[in-house]
């Protein structure tokens, strides 16, 4: 047998200490930042979801857990605004040869693919097992080709998408590492549990050898309490066949490194992929023939492009269909050397901001017109913008470059300046008496800024 | 007049002490295993509907109120599995020639009739009057025929659905009790209140002769605390007849006995019904038109069927289209002797399993792979299994049957043994990696059931 | 240049005591009516949004704001009937020359105009700027003339609705004051934040001179919080320009006075409007060409009407499609002198009942048979209705009017008497079983009123 993948023991798997003292603190304070923060708090709105946000952070994860190939990151889901949003984040790091081992989660997700290539199966119940991978050298007796759900080739500036309950894995085959940042719409109604955010191994041993990790993602796989006698029925094999499901001593955690090449891999591969999904006529509206990812990064299919200002790319549920399904829609923001972007509200979604490149300043306000946020952003850093929350982002030197994924599948922005302006959209006269303005100051506000909504640095100073 | 039936004292209305039991306990330990089981439950959470799901229970009723003609008996929804799934569950027993009054209530809901035969009837405001019964032998003065809305057919095997606010009754004309389950979809988007179950009842005084009951079913009639004059001018009748309405003192309950036949039935009227729905062309797309029970019982048409292992029927929103309008569906599952059904998980809905028949055990693990429920369940036992779940079911000698209530109108399992495991859906390399097994100890694991989803007993073992 | 409104330092911004008593004690009681309330609540719901409701208020606004030129008053949300509606309402009197400054809900809402008449814009992002303005007279050099969004003239009897997220404005062209209720339904899906209602606005300084205010609509407008130069950089105008958008020192509130007449109106341009609309074919299925209005105050467009009882007319989804978006939908009901509609439950929606004039007697009934609701009621009070709730209303001598605003956009209410009674939908036998009644009396409840659903006067009595 060529494939001797062992229970290794010298795996490193730690638990960044910050996680723990999460846990340990908060039960304590629980109730303390809660009241302090809402003193007249009118008596209904503690049986309700109550979202008086003061604050936003733009936030690293708080929790990452290593893996043999790998690490998982974890923004924990007890921050305000992950809770008032109804979302959860995790960042994956994939090394070469590394396999994310299948799972699926309680709620509907989008991935971005930030670097790396790889290839990515879905496991959906009742769909065709329409890929044949070739036979592995070393296959002894069984003769047969091997037939499974369909592959697809993930890469840099993919958006994935994922339906709640269906069951995904990751392999790694370029030279880099894939990293990836999934957003978790946990209060999505395809969701009916509650808002937490769980995810349900096929395999492995999640928590690989440690007795904690970020809840989200550790624990062991859904096959690891069953009786043995009683999966040993189900699957007709013998019980040690079991044991070995169960993964109980395995060390790896759940993203594993596999030794040679997974053979499913050729070169041709991805062409064929749309050749089959067109044949799958019949089944055109169903999640087997529906497109899981698609490219946001690409200049020349731009939404938005303006010379000095940057460009945004957007996939909604009109471009990906399963994301109308998946009621979710991600936006793709490049802003050039000290560009802006028009100061906007997000009209019918929450807006989860992850910066990918260079750094920016960002200023959130409520409605009250009170700041919750005003800081400098850079690579790596999450931050919950509230739907409805007015945004304004400004690029530094380097630039500012962020994926953003919002909580509707036609997400729509109101802009507040340029060519589509809601200032633009009302009479010269309201204006004038609403800002106390004259005519000429009105029309300077109309029309200062005649870009879409990247706005090019100015030239002309006051 | 001829019919007689008046307040009978002699009806034997009470409360089993464990309702009044549980009633009085909850308050003093409400918060104190609240606390004990999240010792780490991070801020946010408090104000949130919260599932960290320990332990399921297979339970009989916890509550049973008995009426003149039957018996109501109710899970108390209290409890965390049914909090959790946000349903309510209901058992009643109408004995023969047991009327349930008419009642209307704030979820929308399915009924399965395990026993007995009768007949229901349905309230739709504007929909037509177009039955007629005959009339009665001592009608005196009052000649014409009685018009009123449509009535069915119910019996042993039947699943009804009920939309929110529609009132519906129920007659048993047959010799046996009719034992009927109802599961109510209380966070079903059509109740817009809270998750507490309330019934309506328009006759009758639910309560009966009791102080409390369930007080899911117990209390007055709706009419009960109007004022008489405004109810007599409102039907222009006198307050005599207004408090006849009200029940006042009506000490038989919800289910009460009628002395004689009632005369609305004939013997080729289920016929009739058909022929007449299919008049009603115009209103196709109404709740006028749309059927309200399909039986599940019969083999020739099961969706599964396997020679020793068992079969499964469903109805979901496409083959009872009121279904997709109360987004819910029905399995009935039947296990042969020692037969097992595939380990799987509810990919986008609860199952609540109601066992009717026979014993068997029961594993349920949570994300963590841990088991939250491990036992043996007999007929008569409800039990919640959350949406993504894994549940393996195996009956012992007698078989094992159920009827499984969906909170989707087109539930879907993931199967993870047999012709549509998600195990074969992956290459087998990845498995290999993955379980650290041979590709010899994969395929069997792939191969090892051809059944699709009811397993026979194994011949051979290990 | 012509107009010259400053900051006016007289004008008077009052708060009415009451609103800071009513956010003063709350916190300290806020554990205790809860607790008392419902003694024997069972664990799980603490967790929830739970509405055990005992008792419903007919209220009046409990806080008023003036502004300069009018006066906002909101019922607080903090009340019970609002929370578990999840619903809050607010009444507008805007003066003549009054502007009620741009702003945007976090939720969808409906206007009804109890009075007067005036312009209204909407602003949605991406609609054609297809309006133009006459030049005002002292334009100097900016020869252009205004081109702006979509206006609409609003009335009395008008229903209005919008979008979440989508910013309106509103002037009194007219002689008398404008005086309209909003209702807001915070918990429709297209609120994806929490239960408070929040008001965005564009313009001014909402809270005046005031320290405090509802604060549901005060505070200050959005720009407020940012950084000057960020903003100058945003419209490419100075800093100035931008702190008077900050409207930091502006003491006339949300309602402001405007000196001379606004000039966008002209005569005829109502019939340009819909001439404009229909243009607009390509965008037919968009924000942009939908009505936002409907008059509800036509008799001859009545739903139901009796000679001497009264009528009704509503606007749901098919009539205003904008609604169907919205998922909600308006009654309006006149019920003649000593007349009275018949009782009732909403099947499918909350009824949140506004009195527009008359006084009247009503009753609401819970599931189990208790009054909720008995009490008089009269102009300019707000009283909700909750899903499945049974409802009686009787006008007194001068007669009783009430809008109702309800949270479905195809609202449907089930009649307990005349002609579409569930009451006749079933067999009289079912009828003289449950009220133990002769058949004469059961005919006599069927068959007592003859009228649909708001019935005359009695003329003989019992």
């Amino acid at each position: 047998m060529a494939f001797t993948t062992t229970n290794n023991n010298n795996a490193i798997l730690f638990l960044v200490p910050l996680c723990l003292l999460v846990f340990l603190i908060t039960p304590s304070f629980a109730q303390l930042p809660f009241l302090q923060r809402r003193p007249q708090q009118p008596r209904g709105q503690q049986w309700q979801h109550d979202c008086d946000i003061q604050q936003l952070q733009a936030a690293e994860p708080t929790c990452r857990l290593r893996a043999e190939a790998g690490v998982i990151e974890v923004w924990e889901s007890n921050s305000e605004q992950f809770r008032c949003a109804g979302v959860a984040a995790v960042r994956y790091v994939i090394e070469p040869k590394g396999l994310l081992l299948p799972s699926y989660t309680n709620a509907p997700y989008v991935t971005y693919v930030t670097q790396g290539r790889g290839i990515q199966g879905v496991i959906v119940p009742g769909c065709p097992e329409t890929f044949e991978s070739p036979l592995g050298s070393a296959t002894s007796r069984v003769g047969q080709r091997d037939q499974h759900q369909r592959v697809f080739r993930v890469q840099e500036g993919d958006v994935i998408g994922s339906p709640a309950g269906v069951a995904q894995w990751t392999y790694n085959d370029g030279d880099a590492p894939i990293v990836s940042v999934t957003l978790l719409d946990l209060s999505n109604p395809h969701n009916q549990l509650d808002l937490n955010f769980r995810s349900f191994y096929l395999a492995g041993n999640p928590q690989g050898g440690q007795e904690r990790g970020p809840k989200e993602v550790a624990g062991k796989n859904i096959f690891n309490g069953f009786d043995d006698d009683l999966l040993a029925d189900a699957y007709n094999v013998d019980t040690e066949t079991v044991r070995s499901m169960k993964g109980e001593n395995d060390e790896r955690g759940s993203i594993i490194r596999v030794e040679r090449d997974l053979e499913i891999l050729s070169p041709e591969w991805d062409d064929i992929e749309e050749e089959r999904t067109r044949r799958l006529n019949g089944l055109e509206q169903t999640l087997c023939s529906l497109s899981f990812k698609q490219n946001i990064d690409q200049p020349s299919l731009a939404d938005v492009f303006t010379k000095h200002g940057g460009r945004i790319n957007t996939i909604n549920g009109r471009k990906l269909p399963l994301l109308q399904y998946l009621q979710l829609s991600v936006e793709r923001g490049v802003l050039y050397k000290n560009a802006l972007m028009t100061p906007h509200w997000n009209i019918n979604a929450h807006s989860i901001i992850y910066i990918t490149r260079g750094t920016g300043r960002i200023q959130v306000a409520r409605e009250n017109g009170r700041l919750v946020f005003d800081d400098r952003v850079q690579e790596g850093q999450l931050l919950v913008v509230p739907q409805n929350f007015v945004v304004v982002k400004k690029a530094e030197q380097e630039g500012l470059e962020w994926v953003s994924f919002k909580t509707n599948d036609n997400a729509m922005i109101s802009p507040l300046a340029g060519k589509l302006s809601a200032i633009r959209g009302m009479p010269d006269e309201v204006l004038m008496s609403s800002y106390d303005m004259s005519r000429e100051e009105v029309r300077r506000l109309k029309y200062g800024r005649e870009e879409l909504s990247m706005f090019s640095p100015r030239t002309r100073s006051f």
